[in-house]
């Protein structure tokens, strides 16, 4: 597959829910230029060549002042756009990340409010989207529960052909299964 | 985010892991035109407008003959070509599959071979790609103690601009957690 010919067909946009564990708190935005006040995850667009978990965590830097460090996927949407004009897709995806700072230094252009809220009140609330609604509650499920049970876990791999490491997301592997080998 | 401008930067390449549960052999392949043989998962370039499960299945059809239906995604990879050169990237993801059909027609131009394997020999064989032994030990796991352990679910909603709808794709969630709203 990966040296079949081809061009790109979709843009990726990266979000990231960075969840304070020892207040129970979610860091949220609402962007400046939308109709209705809806809260949202921080994010934006990869830069080519930008791992997803980079681009969350330089997304929320931009737009919140918050430093954190990336821990796992939560959700991927794909979203076709211009119908029957084959038009460029979207892919966005929800980082979950911790948070290693705390004081919101929100980027005046990008954001109209920027605060830590209640992840209860967000995955409750109806000024939000679908999307930020469904990863709120899942969220809150991981962190009441446990986060094994929303994680989808990331590993490097070598690449063959470039000597770069590419990453692979997929749910956590028992060390049983991960050290399986034929018997030689 | 949906409504920032952009340009496309990722092709998306889909692989559907056909599992059949009664006898616990999966459909893999072998291209044509590669040095090594190494087994691996049929699936190829999702075309514009596709959504993901719809690129697994026609791939798996037109490469094996197979007919399958689409259960959930496995894993998610990202990797970045041409290094310093900010060229398109990849994203690949592999779909878990329920085939329909077992009569294997493989097409002749892209495949050398094709069979149902075992899938433990998948996950203990040498002869195969470092992403389709992992995504095989991931779906043994899955096999073995239940698929809810490995799968990353889709949901459809609405899109409110478009009027078509999206899918996304994360942990399920249980219904106590979907059906959580605030108290009017």
């Amino acid at each position: 597959h990966s040296r079949l010919p081809g061009y790109a067909t979709h843009q990726l946009g990266v979000a990231g829910a960075a969840l304070d564990v020892d207040t129970g708190k979610v860091l949220v935005v609402q962007d400046k230029n939308k109709t209705t006040n809806a809260w949202k995850f921080p994010g934006g667009l990869s830069d080519p060549g930008e791992d997803i978990g980079n681009t969350a965590v330089r997304e929320v830097f931009e737009e919140t002042g918050i430093k954190s460090e990336f821990k796992s996927l939560l959700s991927v949407r794909q979203q076709h756009r211009h119908p029957g004009a084959f038009g460029i897709s979207d892919m966005y995806i929800i980082c979950r990340l911790q948070p290693s700072s705390f004081n919101i230094s929100f980027c005046q252009q990008e954001c109209l409010r920027c605060e830590w809220m209640d992840l209860e009140e967000l995955a409750k609330t109806k000024d939000t989207t679908p999307i930020t609604s469904s990863v709120a509650k899942l969220l809150l499920y991981g962190y009441r529960e446990g986060f094994d049970k929303i994680d989808i876990a990331m590993r490097e791999f070598p690449a063959v052909y470039t000597g770069l490491f590419y990453k692979l997301y997929h749910r956590e592997l028992p060390d049983t299964y991960k050290n399986m080998t034929e018997v030689s």
